[in-house]
Formats: C-alpha cells, structure tokens, sequence
C-alpha cells in the first residue's frame, strides 16, 4: 500500500476544504459576525495540516484500485474531521462528536441535523453548513482529480470509487475533462437555481444556501420548519423541480448542450426516474386529497415537494408529512430506497439499479418458459454483463441486509419501530428526516453518542455505495498486497 | 397448451383432496358431531368434480415446464376452493370468501386465521384445518407425482415447481422415488413428535392437531391463545425442537438414515440457520430479561419458542410478543424474511438463499480488491453458476418488491404501518401472526373481502415461490406456444 501517497493527496484534500471555509469566512467578517475568529482558527489549522502532508516525499506515483479505495474513505472522514471545526469552534455545536455529525451530514448530502433551533446561528456557520452539501453532492475528491497533475491515470480509481451508481461513466475520454463538464453542469444549473429563488422572493443569503441544499440534494436549512417557513407556492415549486433535476443524471445535461435530446428522451433510467415520480405524485395528491387538503392544488404542491425532495434524497420539507396517512407514508418509505439517478447528487440505492434488477426479473420470468433461451438484459442497446448485474444484485442484497441490522442495533435506543428503521434508512439513504423519533419536526439532538458515530458510518457508506468502504473493514483489503 | 391433460391431473388432486377428509369426517362421526353432514357434502361434491374431470380423454400424455406449471398453479387454487367447503356448509364460516382464506392459509402453512373464536369449532372442522397444514406442508402435488403413473417425465416439472428452494433436489434418480422418501421421513417424524406431546399430557387429538401444524410450519391451533394455553415449558421446548427439525431440509434426515452425518454436519445451510437461531434466542433472550421477565429460563423458554416459530414460519405463539421492545420485535421481524431450508416445509425467502447472496456480497468485496480475479461461489466443493446465483437475486428483489408495493395497497385498509407491512411478511412468508392489526392475539377477520382476497394470493405466491404464480400472470404464458 502506497501510504505516503494516499496522505499527500489528503493534504491536498484539506487543502481544499480549507479554501472552501474562506466563502464563509467572508459572510462572516461582512456580517459583522462572532464566527469570524473561529472560522479564521479552523482554515488555519486546516491549511497548516494539509501543507504538512503535501510536503510528503513520494517514492512510487503509482496510485492502484486499493489505494482509490483508502483515498476516498480516508479522504471523506478527514475533510468531515476538520470540517466540524467551525461548528466546534464557534460554540455553533457544543459537542465535537455532534459538529463531526453534522459536517458528515453536511458533506454526505444526508441533511439530517443535531441542531434544534437552527435560526440562531450565525450566518458563516449556516452558509458552510450548506455549503458542504454542494461540495459534497458533485464529490470531494473529483476536485482533486481535475487538479492534481500527479492523480495520473490512477485518478479514475478515485473518481470511480467516489461517483455514484454501479457504471462509472466516462462521458468524455479522458477523466479529468469528464470531472470538469460535470462541475460546470452543476455550476450553471445552480446560478439558475440561485436567480429564480432570489425572483421569488428570497434573500440572496437564503437562495445561496437552499440552492446548495438542492442541487446537492442535501437538505440542510435556514429555517426551523425547513422550505414550509417560506408558505410560497412559487418556491415550492421552483425547489421541486431542481429538486428533479438534480436528481437525474448530469452527463444528460450534457447530452442535452450537445443536441442529442433523442438520447435523452430515449435514456430508460431517466423515463422509469420520471415514471416513479408522477406515480408517487398522483396517489398521494388524491389520496391526501380526500383525507386531509381537500384542495387539490394544494394537496399536489406537498405531494410534489414531498416526492421529490424524498426520492431525490434531498430531505427538505414544506408540512408535516407526520400527518399523512399510512398510505401516503408508505410511498415515502418506499421512495426512500429508490434514491437518484446515477450520475446525480442523490443517494440511495439509485434508479439504475432498481431498472437493472426489473429486468433481471422480467429475463427470469421468460427463462422459466423457455429454459433453453439465453436472453441478455440489455441498457438501450448494450447488453449488461452477468458480471454487472450479480454486482448490482449483491449491492442491493447488502444495503438491505445494513438496513436490517442496523435497524435493530439502533432499536436499542428504544424509540420505536419506525424511529429506528427510518433513522437508519435516511442516513444510509443520504436523506436526513425519516418518522416518528426522525420526523420532519424532531432531530438526531437526542441520539446517543454511539449512535450518532454509528449513523455517520452508515451516512459515508451510504454516499459511497457500501462496497468501498466495506471493503476497508476486510482483514483481506490490509494483508494482500496487489 | 395441453389443457386437458392439465384438468385431468387436477381430477385426480380433487379425488385426493376428498380423501384426505375422511379422517375428519370419521372423528366427527365418533364424537357424534354436527359436521357430519356437511362432511359428507364435501366429499360428494369434490368426488364427483373429480370424477368427472379425470375422465377427460387425453390424446398428447406430455407435460411440459409450462404445464407444470399451471398444473401447480391451478392445483393449489382447486384445493382450496374444495378444500374451503366444510368450512363453509358446517357454517363454522359464514362467508366462502372468508372460508377460502382460511384454506389457503391451511395448505399455505401460513396459519393466518380469520376465525375469532377458535375454541367453538366442532372437532372434525379443527382436524381438517389443521390437516390441511400437513398435506400442504410436503406438498399437494408430491402426492399425486408419487401417485400416478400417467406422470410420467412430466411429474418433474410439477415437482420442481411445487418444491421449495432454488434447486430442486433429486435425493436419488427417480423423482417418485425422492417423493417417497421425503414423504416417509415426514410421517416419521410426525409420529415422533405425536407421541412427545401424549406424554407431556395432551389429547390424542390435540396432539394430532399440533402435530401436523408443526411438521407442515403452519401453526393453527386448537386454542384461542395458542400453545400459550398449555402453559408447561415440557411442551414449549417439544414445540420449538420440531418447529426446528421441519425447516431444515428433509433430505438431510434420509442421509442421516444413510448414515452420512458428515455430510450433514458439513451442510453450509443448516449451520447458517441453526447458527441464526442461536445468536437470535441469546439476543432475546438477555434483552427481555432485562426488561420483562427477570428470569433467565423463563426468557430464554419464550425467546426460543417464538424465534423458532418465526423463522420456520409456523407462527405458533406462547406469549404476546407484542410486549417486547422494538430491538426483540424487530429480531423477529428480520427472521420473517429468513423462513426455512430449501426442502424444507418453511416458507419466506429460505435460508439457502440468504447464504448464496452472503458469499456473493463475499466475493464481490474480494473482486474489488482484485479486479481482474475469476472467483466462483461454491456451496461446499460446488460451484454455483452465475445463472443460479442470478436466479436467486431476482427472487430476493422479486420478494422485496411484492413486500413493498404489497403493504403500500393493504395500508389503505387504514390499519397503520406495522399492521400493513407485517400482514404482508406474514402472508408471503407464510408465517401467520404479525405484528399491530395482525399481532399474535389478533385475527385477520377484520380485512375487507378484496384484501383477504389479495392476502389469500401472497400466500400462494409465496408457498409457490413468487415465479410460478408470476409467469402464469404474463401475457407471454398464454401467448407463445413452447
């Protein structure tokens, strides 16, 4: 294992995240702000750390799949590390296990939050606790793949380890211009996002952060009762629909610039994407129609926001879905193991996934009449290796069986059946409220201290898709040398 | 499509099925009963349909896979519409709808019961719903394969289709021969446990009843609160030891006969099933003695009951486990997703193939490491092939999407999460008690006709193991001629 190599692209990392701090710095210092020294200790400290290991003597540039893995895992929980320091620092969080929460949450794109009054907090604070939603929902590390010079060819490891849905797609040859077209996507998709908000009313402060909460399907706030504060038709359905966007998959914009709309129109996971939203969209509205809005535009401005802001694995709120019915909660929780295309921000399991094993199912089906056949699942018109498909299979085996059992273990806490299973299924989800003890009125405040470490590890296993960082945990992955 | 050598078969079930009440209609008669009578309908009616349907004149004797399968299909489906009339004219049920859930139930082995008042019912009623049980426990159509000789070749697509697991086991070359065998094993060991439960003090009738509700992982009782009623720990633990002995496979008591208990000591499936077991029942068994009933025999009598009536899928209760904290409910929750041994008479998705997709997940962890590596699953020195292994994933997201969608349709009963969901586990997995509206001192009486209905079908799906009943949905079935 190439030790010296993985720390010195962490220190590059936090190098990174350092510079990340200084937009807040600046909200801060602008604002007249106490966050200003804490937010000035925690970048130097960051910087300082990060150009020590940078000064690492290198040996052997190689970097192989098994050192992708370590950078990734590795680089995920130090930027999470020196990332708490501000919340720390500031006194925002008084407790550093919550502040690593939290930035965990933040950078995950998870949004589920220990913070009980939000509205207090200062602005830097807030803006950086969003801000890693963005960072985090494009990728940490895809930064420094399209910096380093020296991440060389084993950049694709990197990328590949940290880009969700099982298919790393190289949209373009070379890896480092696919990281670029995918951060200009989402820097010109998110200024939309920003001037529409700002149209509807927001503050510029307020539109920059929910915009970074959407377009990296975070969830994070500046209000207590989430997008609901706002009680703005137009907002909900500008958020809704970013929401939607952000959630597809982002070489399809590129697709778009370049003209092949045929492509995209054709593209299945984005059709089956859209299909599971209107059909989620529709049930709810009329369902929620009949038992509580008896408004039908009003029960679709929920159900819509509602959708998608679960599906998406966004986790903004605008009602208290708590009161829903049994029915409609159901299509939630149902939603909550869909997830976002690959190649989006979202978490979960993901819609290709999900298209993948539909069809599996459906070439079984044809198998057991016709058992001499040989038929190949096919994408478009590619047909999909059994190879990928017993990995996509054992992915979805694996993020149930983590589901389950870590259900039971955090049940220990004692808070009920649906309290446990969805605080579990949101941060492995990258959601953030769940029901019950995690509704969308309550946090994760009141969890115990190994619960809240044990619901972060399920967050980065989540955002990382399991296999990654499991693979770290393997006696095997630290004895065999490749 | 041989239709006609399809109902012929189904003839011959019918006359079988009539056969099988004459025994209750004999117990009626010695306890001068008032089911008598419509006993003796029952067996007309079904004798003459059958009759009259095995007297089809046949002119191709082929059954195909396709036939097989609608043969299976249809059979399960005459069993209980016959099956379901002593229920209906003794009046025992007033509504048919109400007495075919109950008959699917019985062949099912799920045990889930509309009836309120168990304990009312005349004694030749209570035999054959517990019959029904022990027949549909090895299968309604073994017998006919064993049976008749116009089977032929063809008897080996029923026999797959019917038996459970992924790989139809031939234990020796001749599939009637293998019917045998499992069928000799299966009244051995009923007569085993028969006399256990005269000893430990209950009725030969009683024991006749627990017996067949034991060996066949159904679970309908005689009493109103179940085992619970005998309170004595001599009967808990026979329960529990034969619940345990009916969901591993059969065919390891024929090699055991053989004399090869290596063999069985080596079995992968049964250490992983017993090995589930035993870390469940320690789980509960310290958690509530913390928290009930603060003594350790007591909680470990109880724990070991319901874990073991859960995971063979009997559904047999001792104790309202509704009381129990969510962390125990929820071990037993996850075991409903566990059930028996493949060849075993235990529903849900089966031990061996939670085992395949955990030395799936192993070897993916392992090609992530080594990319470039050919790694095979095995089961013992056997190599699983690719097409198996794939076969068993889709069962797996097979039943994970009927489970889902399932409970999102019976939630709109408005009867809560935990009720909707665990009627749906307990159903498919053909368990019986759930939890909530379904918990283990409730009925399923209260479901309107459409969700019995469709309750009724999950239990069918899953005692049929989800494809056979699925492929008989598609348009394809009916369609192309093979």
């Amino acid at each position: 294992m190439n030790y010296k190599m993985i720390f010195k692209v962490l220190g590059y990392l936090l190098l990174i995240i350092a510079f990340g701090m200084i937009a807040p710095l600046i909200i801060s210092a602008a604002n007249n702000q106490n966050d200003l020294i804490p937010f000035a200790i925690s970048i130097s400290l960051t910087t300082l750390t990060g150009f020590i290991l940078t000064k690492i003597p290198i040996t052997k540039k190689k970097i192989k799949a098994k050192e992708g893995l370590a950078i990734v895992t590795f680089g995920w929980i130090f930027a999470s590390l020196f990332g708490a320091l501000p919340f720390y620092l500031s006194g925002s969080i008084p407790s550093y296990v919550d502040a690593f929460f939290e930035t965990v949450s933040g950078f995950t794109t998870t949004g589920a939050t220990i913070i009980t009054d939000i509205e207090i907090l200062p602005m830097g604070i807030l803006f950086w606790r969003s801000f890693t939603h963005w960072i985090g929902g494009m990728g940490i590390l895809v930064v420094a793949v399209a910096i380093l010079p020296m991440m060389g060819a084993g950049g694709f490891h990197v990328f590949k380890a940290e880009s969700p849905g099982p298919i790393a797609d190289k949209i373009v040859p070379r890896i480092k211009d696919t990281a670029k077209i995918l951060y200009v996507s989402y820097i010109i998709i998110s200024l939309a996002e920003f001037i529409l908000l700002l149209l509807g009313g927001m503050s510029p402060f307020e539109s920059a952060v929910h915009t970074f909460g959407t377009l990296g399907t975070g969830g994070f706030s500046t209000r207590n009762s989430s997008i609901g504060a706002f009680n703005s038709s137009y907002i909900f359905i500008v958020i809704s629909i970013f929401m939607i966007m952000s959630g597809a998959n982002f070489s399809l914009y590129y697709d778009l610039y370049k003209g092949k709309w045929r492509d995209v129109i054709k593209n299945s996971e984005l059709k089956l994407y859209l299909s599971i939203i209107s059909i989620s969209v529709i049930a709810i509205t009329l369902n929620m129609n009949t038992h509580l809005y008896h408004n039908l535009f009003e029960s679709f401005k929920h159900s819509l926001f509602q959708v998608s802001s679960i599906i998406t694995t966004t986790g903004y709120t605008t009602f208290d879905y708590e009161q829903w019915t049994t029915f409609s909660k159901g299509i939630l929780f149902m939603l909550m193991f869909v997830g976002g295309s690959a190649g989006s921000t979202g978490g979960s399991i993901k819609v290709i996934r999900i298209l993948a094993l539909i069809k599996l199912i459906k070439r079984e089906l044809t198998k057991i009449l016709h058992p001499r056949a040989i038929v190949s699942v096919k994408f478009g018109d590619k047909p999909v290796s059994e190879g990928t498909l017993l990995n996509i299979s054992s992915f979805f085996m694996l993020y149930m069986m983590i589901f389950i059992l870590g259900s039971i273990v955090i049940s220990l806490e004692g808070i009920g059946f649906m309290g446990a299973t969805s605080a579990v299924a949101a941060t492995l989800g990258n959601i953030g409220p769940g029901f019950g003890f995690v509704g969308p009125t309550h946090t994760y405040a009141d969890f115990s201290a190994f619960s809240k470490l044990l619901l972060s590890f399920f967050m980065l296993l989540g955002r990382l898709e399991l296999f990654t960082v499991i693979a770290l945990l393997t006696p095997k992955f630290w004895r065999t040398e490749l």
